[in-house]
């Protein structure tokens, strides 16, 4: 019943929705650490920065989790989510791009703890090709294709210039990713199968400065 | 009026309107590069994978812009979102972690384009402190009060582990920071008058794990 309901609502669940889910599995991980066992959805609200409707309809969309009254189970809920948020599998992520940003992802802990696991650097630079960080070599760019062909990565994270981002998201889509981490600061043109998420640093300090420069007026 | 305008809606704005700003501002600097002198709502829209009404909607929050059937002058709505954004000045930055994180930030060259300049760079690390990055020089974390009763820091960036994050915050704030970038993943409990924007790289790639786990159900 669960899984059908999943199934059918998934199209409808919006990122900010996945966002405050991941929110609230941190909250819980940190939670357990500290020895809680149960927790309420005013608490999981105030860590998400919602209101506790909010929470109890997020995670409705999921099933019925916890109980009138007594709040939720940290252990339960942690593990459903963990399960919604697809993080009881590994998932294989290539990085294209080995400048300071892709040297940096690659090199971050936090992913591989989530189960995402960095087989591979890709770069056009004869320099870097061939080098090694840690136990990911950087392989060239030229055998992306038949590197995909061989063991097609989940996700693809795109850390090049902004210029050769569009290219690179092509090559990579026509062998066959259908998932992309975006650091350049552009919008990807994709097909409708392929899923883009978009990181872009100046535009959240844009972000910030929006609300500076418009505080005082 | 105009700006009469703005000091009364900007309460209102919201930050996902804020980043289409952003979106829409970067696509006309590229079509600036590629010659073009006007431009249509739609075209805006698509790169902001919205609407054309969506479009004029976000802009009208701040006046009047472009020509019924004419489109907008590139080179003019430019200048309104660069100034809308408060990119016409330049911000003074600092990055509170010098490990990999705030290494590819403190050279990350979109920063200073967009006129974020990093002043300086802090860490605990006798390792660390007193090293050189390009011409930032990476400072003794305990000395950050004493340089922001100097000179305050437009936004601090902070780039160090999740358990250091919120202290680290409280000290920045204390001693008069109002705008922080968190790249730890944690949820910072911040007064009302300071702006936090999360930047937290596993949970984007969450995002798309999500996606592809119920894809296939």
């Amino acid at each position: 019943m669960i899984s059908q309901a999943r199934s059918h609502s998934v199209k409808r669940i919006a990122d900010s929705t996945v966002r405050r889910l991941s929110a609230y599995l941190r909250f819980l991980e940190e939670s357990a650490v500290d020895g809680v066992e149960t927790i309420s959805s005013d608490a999981l609200a105030r860590r998400g920065g919602t209101t506790s409707a909010q929470v109890r309809k997020d995670l409705s969309f999921f099933g019925s989790f916890g109980k009138r009254g007594l709040g939720y189970s940290v252990p339960e809920l942690t593990s459903s989510l963990r399960d919604i948020l697809g993080l009881g599998r590994e998932w294989n992520v290539i990085i294209v791009g080995a400048g300071k940003i892709g040297m940096a992802l690659g090199q971050y802990e936090g992913f591989e703890q989530r189960g995402f696991h960095v087989t591979a650097v890709y770069d056009t630079d004869p320099g870097k090709i061939g080098t090694q960080w840690g136990s990911i070599l950087v392989r060239d760019m030229s055998r992306v294709e038949a590197d995909i062909a061989e063991v097609t990565p989940d996700i693809a994270v795109l850390a090049v210039p902004v210029g050769e981002a569009q290219d690179a998201a092509d090559r990579l889509i026509r062998a066959g990713v259908k998932a992309i981490l975006n650091f350049a600061p552009t919008q990807l043109q994709v097909p409708g199968d392929v899923s883009v998420r978009n990181v872009n640093m100046a535009m959240e300090l844009e972000g910030l400065s929006f609300i500076l420069s418009n505080r005082d007026r």
